[in-house]
C-alpha cells in the first residue's frame, strides 16, 4: 500500500482507479449537529476582506479588473498568483494573479475579441491573426458545417442557445482522483489505455488514440501545474490539505483550460472528509485548521471567472460558471452520505457570507438525518444559497457516486459526460405547424412547406396532426444540429484534462432541451377544450388567437392537460431518438430554463393558450404564471406527472416561497422536484 | 456562351465542371513535325540569365539563398514577386521574391524548424510556440496516434518512407479549370456541392461540409492572389497568355499552401493549345510569343522551392518537387493527343536548357505521330530530360484525361486523387518470417512471435507458409499506419486549394508500396531450386545464408522464377486488400523505387538468394544487378509479366542504355514499361 494511504480500509480501489469504492470502504457517515463546526480564522477574514476589496474594484470598473489579451490560457501558461501567500493554505488563480481573467480562444476567436473588446481590452493582433487564419476554432469549425436550414432555426429562435459560440461545460473531471492516487499513477493508467485500444484503426480508434495521447500530455501538464506553486502532485496526497489543494488543482486546470458554460467541481466532500477524520484521529489538524482549509478553497471556487460578453451575461442573467458542488445523498447500501464535510461546505456560507458560487447542491433524500435537514434548511434560510436535487430519483439511474453538472444534469463522476444541447422551442414550433413552416414573427419560411392550418378555428386532431410532423422534422433538424456542434468541440477545443479524468469507457448523454412546456400543453388545451379562432394577417399568417371559452390549464393537477404535457414529452423524444448522434450519446432531454425563457418568450408569437406575443414563458416545466389557481401541492403535482424517464437531463420547476414559510427551525422543506433557491437564477 | 468562349465548340462543358469534354470538342491533333518552333526571346534569355546567376548563388550559399522564418505561407500571405517585372510574360512566386523559400509549419513544425536551422535560418519563437502548443501539425496528430508495434516497423526499416514527416503530396487539383472557368464559377459548383451533401450529419457528413467551406475559402484566396499580382481571375481566361497565367496561379496556390512530397502539375499542354490554336487564327498572338508565355511558365515551374531538411534531400537524392507534366497519349476515341503545345513544352529543354523540373513525362503510345516521336527521340537524346510511361495501359484503366502525380502514379484529372503511402520491405519480411518476427539487424522482436525456421536448411513450402503469415501481418500493420497518416493529414494539413480543384465525389486511390521484389524472388526461387544453408547467430538468430546450387534468377524471362514474383505480388496485395482503409480508399500497389532500393538494403540483413547484408536491393521492379544474363529483352519480359492490375500505382523498371543506342534521328525508342530516363533519378 501507498504510504499515503496508511489508515485506509483497503479494496479495489488499490488496484484500479476507482474513487467510489474508495468512500464506500472509508467514509463516516455524520448524524450528529453542527455545533462541531468552527468560525473563520483571522487569516480566513483578511483573505475575504481582500476579496471584497477587489470585488467592489471590479465593479467600480465596470465589471472586469483585469484581462490577458496576449497570453493563450494553458493549464501550465501562467506563473502563480496570490491574493497573500502567507496567509492562503490553498493556493491557485487561473492566471497569475486574483481578478485577472484568461484569455481562452479555442471556443472562438471574435467571442474572446469581443469579451475583451467590450470590456476595454484589446486582444494582441498576432493571436487574433493567429486564430484566424492558422488555429481553427470550435466556433469557426461549425459555422463551416452548419446548413442554410440550422442557420435559420437559430436565426428564427426555434432552436436557440445552442452552444457554438461558448464552451458546451457540462463535463465533470473526477478532481479526487488527483488526490487519492496523484499524478504519475493516472498517467500510467491513461497509458495502459492507450496500449489497449482497438487494433483495426477505424476513424474512431485512431481518434481515440490520439485523444488519449492529448489525455496523457494534460496529466503532464497537471503536474507542471503543482510544481508552479511548488508542489509535487505526482504523487497521492498524505493529508487532507493535501487533498483539497491536489483535488482544487486538478480542478484549476480543468477551468485554466475550457471556458464552459457550466465547469461543475463534482461530489467531493465525502471523499475529502475520509482524509479529514484520519487527520482529526491522528491529531494533524484541528477542526478550525480543517474549516480554514475548507473556507480557502470555496474562497478559490468563488473566484473563479471567464472573460466573457455582456451578451453572454445578458443571456444566463450574469456571470455564472456553474462551480456545482453536490453534497449528501445516500449511499445504494442505504447508509446515508452526509459527513462532516458536507457540513463544513455548507458552513462557509456563514463563514465567508453567501454567494452563488460554487453552487452548492444538496442531493436531497427522505434518508438524510434530520439534523443535517435542519442544517441544511436553516442555512437555506439564512443564505438563499442551496440547491436541491432529489436523489431518490436519481440514484435509481446513476447510483450513488454521480454529481450535478451545471443545475440539473446528472452524471456518474469520471465515468459519464455530456453533449450539452439547449434547446427547442416546441411552442414556435406549434406555430409552424399551424403556419406550415412559416416563422410568425420573421414571416420567413424556415421550417418545411407543410400544409398549414386553413379556415377559422382550430382542429385538436388537425393541428395535433400536424404539430407532430413538424415536431419531427424538428427534433431532426436539432439533433443534426448538435452533431455538428460535439464533432467540432471534440476537433478544436477538447476537454482533455476533463476527460484524462475519466474512465476509458464514458457513457455520453446527448442532452437536448424543451421549452414552452406550459405554453403548448395549454394550447392544446386551449384547443381541444374551448374554441380557438385564428387571427390572419394580410398575408395569411396566423399571428394571433382568440380563445373562446375556458379550458384546463396545466398545473392544477388535471389530467386532461396535465396528460396532454406528459405525452409532448414522450412524443418529442420519441423524434429526438430516431435520429443518428454524434459519437454513440445516449438522448436524453430537460425540461430546463430558469431564466431564458423570457427570451423564448420575447421571440415567440402569440400562442393559442392567449399568451400574447412576446409575453414570457414560464421557466423549465413550471405551469405558466397565475395559471395555476388550486394551490401549491396540485401545481407541483402536476409537474410531477411528467415522465422522467423520457427528460433524465432534468426537470426543473422554480418554486419562490417567502423564507417566512420555511421560517421555524425544526421544519424542513423538501421539494419533491429540484427546486431552485437561489437568488441567483441562471440560464445554463 | 461567355465572351471569354468565343470560337470554341460548345458542349457539356459550358454547363457543368468538365475540362474532358472541352478539351476533346475542341482541341486540333499535330501531326507536322518541329519546324514551326520559335526560339528563346531576348526577354526569355535575359530573364533566364538571371536565374542561372540567382542558381549560383543559391549554390554558393549553400543550397538556399533566402528563407521566410516569420510569414507562414497561406496562398495570400506574400505580396507580389518579380524577377523583372517589364519582362515577365507569365508572373508569380512561392513568396514575395524568387529563391525565397516559404515557411509551411503545418506538416510539422519540428521539421519546418529543422528545414531552417540546417540552412542557417531560424524561425521566430513565436511561430515555433505557437506550433507546438496551440495548432498541432501532421506530423505531431500522427505520432499521437501510432501504436508501439508501428513505431517499431517503422524504426527498424520493414515499413519506410511513410509520409509523416513531410507531405503526402500525389494530389494534382486541375488547374486547368481556373482557366476555362474563372474562379466564381468554380466557387458557384462548390457552394452547390455544399447545397447537396446528405443531410444526416454523421461525423462524415460534417468533415464533407467543412471541408467544402474550406475549399470554397481557399478559391476565395485564390482570387485574391491573382490580385496581389493585378489580375481578375474571377472570370475565364481571354487568350493563352492568360489561360497560362491563370491556370500557373491556380498550381501557385497550390504550392504555397502545401509542401508535398509530389506536387505534381497535371495534364495541360493540349488544354492550353486550345487557347493557342484560337488567338494564332485571329492574329493575336505569334508563335514566339506564345512559345515566349511557354518559356516563361516553364521557366516559373523551375523555381518551385520548399524549405527542406538535408536529410530529406538525401532520401530523396535531391530536393525534387515532382512538377510531372503529363504530355501526349491517345484520346479514347483513337485521336492522338499530341498539339503544338506538345512541343513547345518539350521545346523549353531546348529554349532553356535541360533540367529535371518541371518533370516533362511523354504519355507513350505506338499510336503517336511519328514526327511526335522523332522529336521526343531527339530531345532526349539531347537533353536526357524526358520522362515515358505507356498510355496505352494506364489509358484502359483511367481513360484519356489521367495525369501522372509524381514519378508514375496515374489518375484522372480533378477526379481521382492518392492517399500515397510509401512502401514495405518485403525482402525483410522474409527474414522476418524465417526468424519468428526477430529483425535480423536489430535482434528486436518487432513481428509476431510466430515460430521461427529451425534447422540448418531452409525448406520451401516451410518458409513460404510462414512468409504469407508474415506478409499478412505486416499488410495490416502498414495499411494501419497509412490510415493514421491520412486522417491525420486531412485533420491537419488538408489540400484545400487542390481539392476544390477536384469534383465532389472523388476516387482515393489508397497507395502502399513494395520493396525488394527481386531479391524475394531469387531468395524463394533459390530455396526451391537450390539449397539454402542458415547461418546463425549466437542467439540463434539467423543471419545469413550460404546457397549450394544454381537457381532461376529473376529477369531472364524464366517463367519458373518469373511466376513466384507474380505470385508475391498477388499475394501481398490480397492480404492489403483484406484491410479497412480509411476513406474508402481503394488499394493499390507501385512497385517502385528508384534511389531508395540503396537504403532499403542498407537496412536489410543478408538473404537467401546470396545478397548480403547491406548491398543494395535492385530499384523497383528491376532484376538484381548483373543477375539478368540473357540480355535485355529477356529481362524486360520478366519485369512485364508482373501484373499490373494488381499494381496499378505503377511499376517502374530502372533501365540505363547509352545515348547513342538511340542516337539516328530515325529510330523510335518505346519502353514497354514506365522507363526513367532522367538523369536525374529520385526518389518520391
Amino acid at each position: 500500500m501507498n504510504k499515503e494511504w496508511t489508515g485506509f480500509v483497503p479494496g479495489v480501489w488499490e488496484h484500479e482507479i476507482n474513487v467510489r469504492d474508495f468512500i464506500q470502504k472509508n467514509y463516516t457517515p455524520y448524524d450528529g449537529d453542527d455545533t462541531f463546526l468552527a468560525g473563520p480564522t483571522k487569516d480566513t477574514e483578511e483573505l475575504w476582506a481582500q476579496v471584497m476589496d477587489l470585488t467592489k474594484k471590479e465593479h467600480e470598473a465596470g465589471g472586469v479588473l483585469d484581462m490577458d489579451t496576449r497570453t493563450i490560457s494553458t493549464i501550465v501558461s501562467h506563473g502563480p498568483g496570490y491574493l497573500n501567500k502567507e496567509k492562503e493554505t490553498i493556493v491557485g488563480f487561473q492566471t497569475d494573479k486574483p481578478f485577472k481573467r484568461a484569455l481562452m480562444p479555442y471556443g472562438g476567436i471574435r467571442m474572446a475579441k469581443k469579451a475583451c473588446e467590450d470590456n476595454g481590452y484589446h486582444v494582441d493582433p498576432e493571436i487574433e491573426e493567429f486564430f484566424t487564419i492558422h488555429r481553427k476554432t470550435h466556433n469557426a469549425g461549425v459555422f463551416d458545417a452548419y446548413t442554410p436550414e440550422m442557420r435559420a432555426c437559430r436565426s428564427n429562435h426555434i432552436i436557440t442557445g445552442l452552444p457554438d459560440a461558448y464552451g458546451r461545460g457540462r463535463i465533470i473531471g473526477d478532481y479526487r482522483r488527483v488526490a487519492l492516487y496523484g499524478v504519475d499513477r493516472l498517467i500510467a493508467d491513461k497509458k495502459h489505455q492507450k496500449d489497449t485500444t482497438r487494433i483495426i484503426m477505424y476513424s474512431d480508434v485512431i481518434r481515440e488514440r490520439e485523444e488519449l495521447s492529448e489525455q496523457i500530455r494534460a496529466l503532464e501538464d497537471l503536474k507542471k501545474l503543482g510544481e508552479i506553486y511548488g508542489f509535487d502532485i505526482s504523487r497521492p496526497a498524505n493529508n487532507v490539505q493535501e487533498a483539497i489543494q491536489w483535488l482544487y488543482f486538478g480542478y484549476l486546470a480543468a477551468v485554466k483550460e475550457q471556458n464552459g458554460a457550466a465547469m461543475s467541481l463534482g461530489r467531493t466532500s465525502t471523499f475529502l472528509d475520509i482524509y479529514a477524520q484520519r487527520d482529526l484521529a491522528s491529531g494533524l489538524f484541528t477542526e478550525e485548521q480543517i474549516q480554514e482549509f475548507v473556507d480557502h478553497f470555496i474562497m478559490k471556487l468563488r473566484l473563479i471567472k471567464f472573460a466573457r460578453t455582456p451578451e453572454y451575461n445578458d443571456l444566463f442573467s450574469g456571470d455564472p460558471q456553474w462551480v456545482t458542488e453536490s453534497i449528501g445523498g445516500v449511499g445504494i447500501d442505504g447508509r446515508h452520505m452526509v459527513t462532516k464535510m458536507s457540513y463544513r461546505y455548507l458552513h462557509t456560507l456563514s463563514n465567508l457570507g453567501t454567494a452563488p458560487e460554487p453552487n452548492l447542491t444538496v442531493l436531497w433524500s427522505t434518508h438524510l438525518p434530520m439534523n443535517f435537514k435542519r442544517f441544511c434548511a436553516k442555512t437555506s434560510i439564512e443564505s438563499s444559497s442551496i440547491q436541491y436535487e432529489n436523489d431518490d430519483l436519481m440514484r435509481v439511474t446513476h447510483g450513488d457516486d454521480y454529481a450535478i453538472a451545471c443545475c440539473v444534469s446528472s452524471m456518474r463522476v469520471g465515468k459519464e459526460m455530456q453533449f450539452f444541447g439547449a434547446r427547442a422551442n416546441l411552442a414556435k414550433c406549434l406555430l409552424y405547424a399551424i403556419n406550415g413552416g412559416v416563422d410568425e414573427i420573421s414571416k420567413k419560411q424556415v421550417g418545411p412547406k407543410y400544409r398549414p392550418v386553413v379556415g377559422d378555428y382550430l382542429d385538436y386532431d388537425d393541428v395535433m396532426a400536424k404539430y407532430k410532423d413538424m415536431m419531427e422534422w424538428l427534433a431532426r433538424v436539432y439533433v443534426n444540429t448538435l452533431n455538428i456542434i460535439h464533432y467540432m468541440h471534440d476537433k478544436y477545443c477538447y476537454e482533455k484534462l476533463q476527460m484524462a479524468l475519466h474512465d476509458k469507457k464514458v457513457t455520453r448523454w446527448f442532452a437536448t432541451g424543451i421549452a414552452g412546456l406550459s405554453v403548448v400543453a395549454d394550447s392544446l388545451s386551449a384547443i381541444k377544450y374551448a374554441k380557438v379562432k385564428c387571427i390572419r394577417d394580410e398575408d395569411g399568417i396566423v399571428t394571433d388567437f382568440e380563445v373562446e371559452g375556458d379550458f384546463p390549464k396545466y398545473g392544477n393537477d388535471d389530467d386532461r392537460v396535465d396528460e396532454i404535457a406528459s405525452e409532448l414529452v414522450e412524443t418529442f423524444m420519441g423524434y429526438v431518438k430516431s435520429n443518428h448522434t454524434y459519437r454513440g450519446g445516449i438522448p436524453t432531454t430537460s425540461i430546463l430554463t430558469i431564466t431564458s425563457n423570457v427570451v423564448y418568450g420575447r421571440n415567440t408569437g402569440s400562442t393559442p393558450d392567449g399568451r400574447k406575443r412576446g409575453e414570457p414563458f414560464a421557466p423549465g416545466a413550471n405551469p405558466m404564471h397565475h395559471r395555476d389557481s388550486h394551490g401549491a401541492v396540485a401545481s407541483l403535482a402536476s409537474v410531477s406527472k411528467l415522465p422522467f424517464s423520457e427528460a433524465q437531463d432534468g426537470i426543473s420547476n422554480t418554486f419562490s416561497i417567502i423564507p417566512g414559510a420555511l421560517g421555524k427551525d425544526d421544519q424542513i422543506f423538501a421539494g419533491d422536484l429540484s427546486v431552485e433557491m437561489d437568488e441567483f437564477e441562471s440560464e445554463n
